[in-house]
């Protein structure tokens, strides 16, 4: 019986990726700092990052709205200071009912996900759309209780962190707003990658009223409970892999067994230090293992069929790569020299880091593993056969106590069902609800836990063969294939035929 | 310049009304105490109610839940015990995924309603469905912090009685429920009237996975901010009267003048309480003016064209016989004789009282007032022409301080467009949502902040002529009027109708 992973470096991917998407250097101090559930190497390989095409001129004026901090009670507490971007440069105004682009800024700091987001500014011209970008409560500067430290004190001043509440501050937010440059017959579409995916899918369920539409992008909504199997996420990952080569997927997969083999020798530790190019002295396996088992799964995120540069500088179709590094060892080197090879490809694609800090100091509490620890409980389980990584079975306790342990918090894993649906969600939606885009990448392991099928004639998936995590929401390059370029055109026109609908509407309702 | 009127009480009337409706005498004592807001009459002459007609057997089981306090935010707060109301005796079970009737509790004790909501129990065997009648939170027995006196003991305690966490108690309750008995897979229909109606249509809106529809009836949705002019409600009650007798309504109207004149004479206040027949001296002109215009809305609500006995036995067509007394005073009788002649059909149709309680005596906190005083803000004014009431504008600044006054809690006006919408509803849910019946009686004040147009093919309104406050949730009668039952067998087709169309879809994807 292998040994439970931890499956909590799963449950912080969703940020974790997401965040490394939008940063850059210059902007990584800000960074809620990383807990023992994260990947650790997210502050420290970021200053490799150097953009291989430029962004979009984006410019933005950065505002600051006065938030409740609990919308569903009336309890007496202090308000916060939510913060948004808003470019009205090319918004043709509320005369001419021109559109509103709303992007829910999810768990990051909303200037990295602005920046990051190419794609809702490069089509806002043509739109004539204004731009806004709020922020994620708890996130960025968008901090109750007046601070980082005070908001992620304790369970009682994180409670208010929740995904409703972040709905309710965007639909407050815009109203008011709307109401104050007299926009209230303006349009506004939504727009979301990743967990803010989910934000504007649900947003868009939960209020159709103030947004006539949402692209949700790489959106795993259905990534709870029993709704797609367990190890859904590990197997794609692992797919990603075998699909490139067996051999590869193989070597991996034995790869655990021969670490802790190794770790159990004398001198293992020293060996795996040497082996790995490691900063300092390797202190447990266990970290060595996570470091590893996050690379894999954010190169399955990251798996572009062209270059490029978010987290880390990597080559087009980068598994392609890693396998063949672990494939094309000569003849004698050891599964773990191999497994060095291929994760520096991820590691170290530059060639420019001498050795490498696994950063296993947990410190801290991170927003994202506040949600998994209460609404957002995703289980992941490993398979014995269909995954490379070590098998695990989900165990619902010992997450619920993990939890307790750090949060003082007990999960609500059937909440978000419960509030947001998802069991047999084509029963439900195909004669409820409209205008709503599921785009994903299968190449994205968080695309098993999206919705892969068109629901009805408005709530329809676009499913990209070759496509991985939210790159439709990225800028376009030189580089684009011609898929995405096509998966856009078609995104373009339905938002084009959801504003259309509108104002025809609207039209209609002036002539009644 | 007319004196402003209480608007408070009109605030109020929704709860009283249907509190009124559904209550009996010997279960009065667990009523929620009044407050100066609400009339005054509930408590003292409720036992004069007798019923003129059976009530359908009811028989139910009566559970508890433990619910949480707050569903959005993970605060440490004491759970608490919430009541429903059960039967299954006609349910087909899981088997053949028998439906689910769902009754929204209002604010009240949840048996008055599941006893007034005749149309729920008789139509249930017919669909084979279970019927389940949860309490509404901080009324009834569903007391959060142990008793009502801790749970309306201050803002604090009071804060998390809104209508989204009731949504998402029966949410969560009936979805908890359901996984127990494994009958996810059968449908849930929701009922509600009044503010319950409200409630009803919200949650299909909200939770379209956890019900495939609803009957919303006298569900005023539209009565917030500007949605409708404020003087709806008072001018729909006027014209009760006016299309009864002009010279009644220009008697009404003219009485106030005569009220505050006899008012200000040396012995006026005893002159009134001779003339009104009070068992106690007058205090204020104002009291005896808020008990004169809560006959006249509530008459407004009832105005049913057969005789009905729910706060007060009636005659049918109360108000035309209302008017009979008021326009036909012999010759040299006072306008204030007249009505006092007038308003005794309401007070005291069976001849039976002597003298008459204003209560004038505030005490304590009502739920109701509490919801008006934070989310549940309808504007109400008084119109000059078109109300026979004195005329009054709304001030919101008034209000705001009379609720912090009493409550302490400062209200949010807007709050509830936001997240449930209500401006331009047509336009939005024309492409959104499905399911939903409106019903409206034309005489019931409250229709003119309901929906009375079809919105789609399945959202529709069903509007008597003649009808008032959601009589088509109460029990059939053998003096039921053609437009009753027609209405009724509307709704029982489209309810049909739903779950035909589940019942097929679940089949089909069986088939898949």
């Amino acid at each position: 019986m292998a040994k439970p992973k931890s499956i909590h470096v799963i449950l912080s991917l969703l940020i974790i990726f997401t965040s490394a998407l939008t940063s850059n250097a210059s902007e990584r101090s800000n960074l809620p700092s990383s807990s023992k559930w994260a990947p650790r190497f997210l502050g420290k390989y970021s200053h490799l990052t150097k953009p291989n095409f430029r962004q979009p001129q984006i410019r933005y004026e950065t505002r600051y709205y006065d938030q409740s901090l609990d919308h569903f009670s009336f309890s007496e507490l202090p308000r916060f200071r939510q913060r948004y971007l808003i470019s009205t440069e090319y918004w043709v105004g509320p005369q001419r009912m021109g559109p509103i682009f709303l992007y829910c800024g999810n768990e990051g700091d909303i200037a990295w996900f602005a920046e990051n987001t190419g794609f809702v500014w490069e089509i806002a011209p043509r739109f004539g759309a204004m731009v806004l970008f709020p922020e994620h409560r708890y996130y960025g500067e968008s901090m109750p209780f007046g601070s980082r430290d005070e908001a992620y004190r304790n369970a009682t001043t994180l409670s208010f962190l929740t995904a409703e509440q972040a709905l309710a501050d965007y639909a407050v937010l815009i109203t008011e707003l709307k109401r104050n440059l007299s926009a209230e017959g303006c349009p506004v579409v939504l727009f979301g990658g990743s967990y803010g995916g989910m934000l504007a899918a649900w947003m868009r369920l939960k209020y159709p009223h103030i947004a006539i539409g949402a692209l949700a992008s790489s959106a795993p909504i259905l990534q709870f409970e029993d709704i797609v199997p367990p190890e859904t996420f590990y197997d794609l990952v692992s797919n990603g892999f075998k699909r490139e080569s067996t051999s590869c997927f193989n070597t991996i997969k034995d790869s655990w067994d021969a670490l802790a083999s190794q770790g159990q020798d004398n001198d293992g530790l020293l060996q795996l230090t040497k082996i790995f190019r490691l900063c300092r002295p390797l202190k447990r396996v266990v970290d060595l293992r996570d470091w590893l088992e996050s690379a894999y799964s954010y190169l399955a995120m990251v798996n572009y069929p062209y270059p490029s540069d978010f987290l880390m500088p990597l080559p087009g179709h980068p598994i392609r790569e890693v396998c063949r590094m672990i494939d094309g060892g000569p003849v004698g080197t050891s599964i773990l020299e191999r497994i060095f090879e291929g994760v520096s490809v991820y590691y170290n694609y530059t060639g420019q880091t001498e050795c490498f800090e696994l950063d296993d100091d947990p410190h801290g509490m991170s927003g994202w593993n506040w949600q998994a620890c209460t609404e957002m409980v995703m289980p992941m389980s490993s398979s014995q056969d269909g995954s490379m990584f070590p098998a695990y079975d989900y165990n619902y306790t010992s997450f619920q106590e993990q939890c307790w342990n750090d949060f003082k918090v007990k999960p609500r894993p059937t909440w978000i069902t419960t509030e947001f649906g998802g069991h047999d969600i084509k029963a439900t939606l195909k004669e409820f609800g409209s205008n709503i885009i599921f785009s994903n990448g299968l190449l994205d392991p968080w695309s098993g836990g999206s919705v892969l099928q068109n629901i009805s004639e408005s709530i329809v998936a676009l499913v990209t063969e070759e496509g991985a995590h939210h790159i439709d929401l990225r800028a376009s390059t030189k580089e684009d294939p011609k898929w995405l370029e096509e998966q856009r055109a078609t995104e373009i026109k339905l938002i084009e035929s959801w504003i259309k609908n509108y104002h025809r509407e609207k039209r209609g309702s002036f002539v009644m």
